[in-house]
């Protein structure tokens, strides 16, 4: 399999250079693999993410106006170090502290909560939220694995928009706890990705067989089948999230629809549509709908479905609202 | 190959369900695969292009405010029927003519072509653009190809700008033999894409080669090499489309970077900061940088490169200017 790509090491800062280029509002941090918003009001809260490359557009996509000040990147499927996440929190402290948010991955939290202890020593306010929207399951035994993925794009836009509009560092993490307990993603491969550094693919898939509940940094998932239709890939996602929600009829909820790399636009939106049919016959009402390319697994074929049950009208205010923020 | 579909029948009519649900100003001609921008004001000369599926979100992405006022589809690769065509010009006409904008393949110019002669016998001026952007050879005798490709999008938003503000039908046509004479394009792929309806990809590229020349419905290229590096394939492609311009310093381009499908963002933007580096040593000046999935050959991995000689700084201003389209 072929990357489009030099070498494994240039990469993220070959991404940075054109990023940067083509948006005027984005500049990288001395440099790191950081890249901020070089407009950010000084009196909001700034909110800074990250993770590793290879999920491209995020997390830089979400860089603007109303949405995150920062995203640090690590390599590909590794986060960021301690030492890039303190630097930037230093970076974007003007008094109002920072507020982080963090993929639910052990790794990722490892090297967040490093920088947030070290930065709160030095006197810099920092709270955080642990993003945990997946709800696919450990084979083994079955637990909820609440990693961090696609729905956590949603803490982006929203945090980001209240942030804007004044919020408080303390407000923020009360929004943050809402939020992030109201969102659930499943997700499937039909086709695992390749990492640059090696010709063959993450995990085995079949001819013809699928993947439920694969993660993002090419974990296989819970189940593998036989794929049969978009159709029944919808019911069996939507089977499971109804599980979490235990939703009534008439219920609000926001959709996502994630593709996660090498799927193509004609298949996310047949999926869409049957996932849409699904929820017509469930009754909600789906107040905010989008989809496409939010996290990716670099070329893994696949889709995720997020769904978030709104409680708060705010919420899709910030939805709403227009941001410069590319990816959004 | 897993494609995530129900029947490659249902496609078309599933994407336009997903599409018309999430973007209000969007509807369904009839029960045509047509979609059409129902707030388009009558005012202004409609225009209107079309195409095969498997290109999404070409056509209907770009259906909105200043570009197209309808979008037609046809099967996977097969261009629209000139009966679906014609039903949609007789539908825009509100007696300023209407504009179509072609793609330069014998398949399709047969279909237009028939729906353009009937409707100028029933009374409707039309004018027509073939887009013919592609640079790449025909392998037996080296003819350049002059396909239409991804550079079809700039007529879509410069032409659907001028017609906005009032340009009429035969000004429209001028503007287009300009722009379609000005655009260049070029691509290469990693990996061929796989028909829904078969399990085999299209062409044979074995591990480790790429395909120059490639078009958007699985067409070969013209020459098949190993891949090296980013860098290099940036240098073949800009080498090749320089031929074309024969461009002194300081001349101002447009630049398009089109993800065909499958190749992952990561990829997309280093590949992005190759040719922006080459266009830096060549002291051109880019106005405008677009990047993304704007016309795909369903999960085809690879990438082109669309320049643009500028010669009028209202093309800028309408690349500028917002648009309720979706894929823009």
């Amino acid at each position: 399999m072929v990357h489009i790509i030099n070498s494994i090491h240039s990469s993220i800062q070959q991404s940075i250079n054109a990023i940067t280029r083509m948006y005027p509002h984005l500049s990288q941090l001395k440099q790191l693999p950081v890249i901020y918003h070089n407009q950010h009001d000084s009196s909001v809260v700034p909110i800074i993410s990250g993770g590793g490359s290879g999920h491209e557009p995020a997390h830089f996509g979400y860089v603007g106006d109303g949405m995150l000040a920062a995203a640090i990147s690590g390599p590909i499927f590794v986060p960021p170090c301690a030492e890039h996440i303190l630097e930037t929190i230093r970076f974007l402290h003007r008094g109002k502290g920072v507020f982080v948010i963090i993929k639910n991955f052990d790794t990722d939290i490892k090297e967040f909560s490093q920088a947030i202890h070290q930065a709160r020593k030095e006197g810099i306010p920092v709270k955080y939220i642990i993003s945990h929207d997946d709800i696919s399951v450990e084979k083994s035994n079955f637990q909820i694995r609440h990693r961090g993925v696609a729905g956590t794009i949603l803490l982006h836009k929203i945090l980001g928009q209240a942030a804007k509009e004044g919020t408080s560092l303390d407000e923020l993490e009360k929004l943050a706890l809402s939020l992030s307990t109201s969102i659930a993603t499943l997700g499937v491969a039909t086709k695992s990705t390749t990492l640059p550094s090696q010709q063959l693919p993450i995990f085995d898939l079949p001819q013809g067989q699928i993947s439920y509940g694969i993660g993002i940094h090419g974990e296989p998932g819970y189940r593998m089948v036989t794929f049969e239709s978009s159709e029944l890939l919808a019911v069996e996602l939507i089977n499971k999230i109804k599980m979490k929600f235990k939703w009534q009829e008439g219920q609000e909820f926001i959709l996502l629809i994630n593709n996660l790399g090498g799927t193509s636009k004609l298949e996310e939106l047949v999926f869409t549509d049957d996932i849409l049919q699904l929820l017509d016959i469930e009754g909600l009402k789906l107040s905010f709908i989008k989809t496409g390319h939010l996290i990716t697994s670099l070329d893994m074929a696949g889709l995720s479905v997020t769904l978030c049950r709104v409680s708060n009208t705010f919420w899709l205010k910030a939805l709403e609202t227009p941001t410069n923020a590319f990816a959004w």
